[in-house]
């Protein structure tokens, strides 16, 4: 508990209208998209780092957890206050403050929404290409923290490729920047990368410098329908044997096709086995000569149906059924178990058939879909949360869907972090003393364990 | 000094005709690419991950420095035994371990050459972008641990954006396994980017994992020759602007072009204030529009001349001089200060004016040449070792060049690191916080200070 003495010294530094402790405020920033809930001592919305740097000082003086907060759309519970404590929103802290158009540069507070930031770029010609699925609402600076990917990251990296530079609050206090503004830049250790994807427990970040690209001319959107998931995944091997490395090459397996069918019917045959969305992007003449490369190497595959977008809304038509996936699945159960696992690309057939069969062997609906063309997968186990022993049974799925994904070669994670719902199975992929290591960095960093504490380990 | 008892202790970890004592020997590991001489108590050549753990246990009980060293190509001091002790070389660790075709990995190990992984791996139609200067001689670990940069980075990024995956010795000893192989992965602390470009001072690498991409099918060069290095750069700008991102984007400046026309005479005229090498590579479709984009470009700034190579032999003409330049300034003094400092792309002109004018302030020949594409550039300071007043004159223009660059927004280097030439300027860049947090990590990682001690930091 933060006793009064202390609420009201956080009170003096951000003002009485950004601390927020009644019950009503505190229950709004006891949840994220895990939907778990643990009910914060007190919310704190301050207005500028010099504000944070001073709460951080009072939290080492008074030993009260902070949590950092974005817009809450994690998926692995990063910005829930599990030890209760202050949960620090950064939502005031919204502007862009740059777009270099020389340089290829941007800067940026870490509430800014990703979508917008997207948007600013895209009207004057430049391109962030990181696209996670909450972008719309999701803010830089928990893209940041949790290094978020997207569907683009086959072809442009994920949130880490294109963070060069940031001012970070230290768990002990204190305002830092690390890396550059410039595209190279090798003095000390990378304190950057090592604050992407830490999940707020080694800093608060206050600003991010990023990278930019000229936004591509042209853009070409394709949709193939498989018989069968493995000829589909074949299809995706030899789309990258012929040397293209498409902008999205998403995949549907005939669960998430069918369950799309019943929500939103753009007329997907029901039956088949896996849909391949697959776009290209780039200069235009190439984009043209790749995207007919693909046609063809799809009709070769012996793809039961090809769909081309000629443009912009037909691009958008032929998104719609893997964008209506994520709202779709609840048709099928209340609840939703999502991993994001990975595994290496020509594992992907095999992953999906070892996910269906933990499905089956554990009575629960499970579907999958993702990102066919970096090997990650997002695994849904549907349940209903009233139903325990459907939990239950997902809880053991989920961990042999671990187990399956580490065998393979794979990984717990590709863009949704650790946080507390994959702490339990760290061990699973990283050995004891790697883990070890990483807790000196944050021992080091964070000696009062001040910091979004719970995360990331299993304690 | 290592006592001869502990030097046995070694000798039965590797072998006697691995552990070399005599100062002969000492002598040939005392230098590196600064040619500044640290003569080593030891130098030891292991062959296994499980040998270099057993030294730096007993390094951790005895107490004695570990130098890691791959090839000895490093421009900043990385590998030399500023404090004696042992020098560690891993170029007995030099097998490619594996190259995954399918999921574009591949893994090595850190004795690799840097050009032997590239060749391999274009004979089957991948492709390993980073391309030091050194890469026929450099090795992959050295590569990694500086975080090597390249010609090619403007479009490809730099080494750290191709390793996905390290085994690594801590400084305690201890073998870890960190990140993926796999693109993507989420799992923990960044590790992998932590001891990429740490120089050797957090870990000895001993195993890599890196990802590939397809090997371009097609590239076009193009050289064009300016009378004025800002109009050369404002062609730089304008190329971006065009949406392309060249594979190399070099330039030369004038003392530059003189110099390499008194060495091989290729038949540049000695007055042009800059020339331009601009390869473009990707989609053959892709490639034609761009090379032509460029070349109107060109033309349109007012380039004297533009010579556009039909294939690889022509290409390696025009290569040609840009390659002549180190050996080539030889011929204006003995020997070089070259630092790598990096500006925002569009402060090139600025940059380079302000070098030129710091060497005739300080009665020094300056030349400058390097990556314009991403704002990375060798200055050359040219002085005789023999000459004292040069040296300190030169000494003088360094700190000079170094707070320029910082003062235009860039950073003191760009792809050779820190080591021990640069790290008395650490501060010019670097907040005291944030080198008091990168010395934390250092000492979580290793108390004894065992490791590479003496480097980076201005202790």
């Amino acid at each position: 508990m933060i006793s009064p003495t202390t609420l009201s010294k956080i009170e003096n530094i951000i003002g009485k209208k950004n601390l927020f402790t009644s019950q009503e405020d505190r229950i709004c920033y006891a949840y994220d998209a895990t939907n778990l809930f643990y009910l914060p001592d007190a919310v704190a919305i301050p207005g500028t780092a010099e504000e944070i740097d001073a709460i951080m000082q009072l939290a080492n003086q008074e030993k009260f957890p902070v949590t950092p907060r974005g817009a809450g759309t994690g998926m692995t519970g990063g910005a829930l206050a599990v030890n209760g404590g202050l949960v620090l929103v950064l939502t005031r802290l919204n502007r862009i403050l740059e777009i270099d158009t020389e340089n290829l540069i941007a800067v940026v507070e870490p509430g800014v929404i990703t979508g917008d930031l997207q948007k600013e770029v895209e009207k004057i010609g430049l391109f962030y290409p990181p696209d996670p699925s909450s972008l719309k609402f999701s803010t830089m600076g928990g893209n940041v923290a949790e290094c978020a990917g997207g569907a683009r990251a086959v072809k442009y990296g994920v949130t880490k490729d294109y963070i060069i530079g940031l001012e970070v609050i230290l768990p002990t206090s204190g305002i830092i920047s690390t890396g550059v503004r410039t595209r190279k830049g090798v003095v000390g250790y990378d304190l950057t990368k090592l604050f992407v994807g830490s999940e707020g427990t080694l800093g608060i970040i206050t600003r991010i410098i990023l990278k930019l690209l000229p936004l591509p001319e042209a853009r070409k959107t394709l949709l193939a329908i498989f018989d069968r998931l493995d000829t589909a995944m074949q299809t995706v091997s030899g789309i990258i044997s012929a040397r293209i490395i498409p902008a999205a090459l998403e995949f549907m397996d005939q669960t998430a096709i069918s369950c799309v069918e019943d929500y939103l019917p753009p007329g997907l045959p029901r039956e088949a086995g896996a849909l391949l969305l697959i776009e290209v992007d780039g200069r235009k003449e190439a984009v043209e000569s790749e995207a007919d490369t693909i046609y063809q190497l799809c009709k070769k595959m012996g793809a039961r149906n090809i769909q081309t977008a000629g443009d912009e809304s037909e691009a958008a038509l032929l998104w719609q059924a893997r964008r209506a996936v994520s709202p779709a699945l609840f048709k099928l159960r209340p609840h939703k178990i999502s991993e994001d696992i990975v595994v290496p690309r020509n594992r992907i057939a095999e992953m999906v058939s070892q996910a269906k069969t933990i499905g089956t062997e554990n009575d629960l609906i499970v579907l999958c879909f993702g990102h066919a063309g970096d090997g990650n997968i997002h695994i849904n186990i549907m349940i209903d949360r009233e139903d325990r022993a459907e939990v239950n049974r997902a809880q053991r799925a989920k961990e042999q869907i671990f187990r399956a994904a580490v065998e393979l070669g794979g990984t717990l994670s590709g863009e949704h972090g650790i946080g507390i719902t994959k702490s339990p199975f760290l061990g699973l992929e990283l050995n004891p003393l790697a883990v070890e290591t990483m807790k000196k960095i944050k021992a080091a960093l964070d000696p009062n364990n001040i910091l979004n504490p719970g995360k990331v380990f299993p304690y």
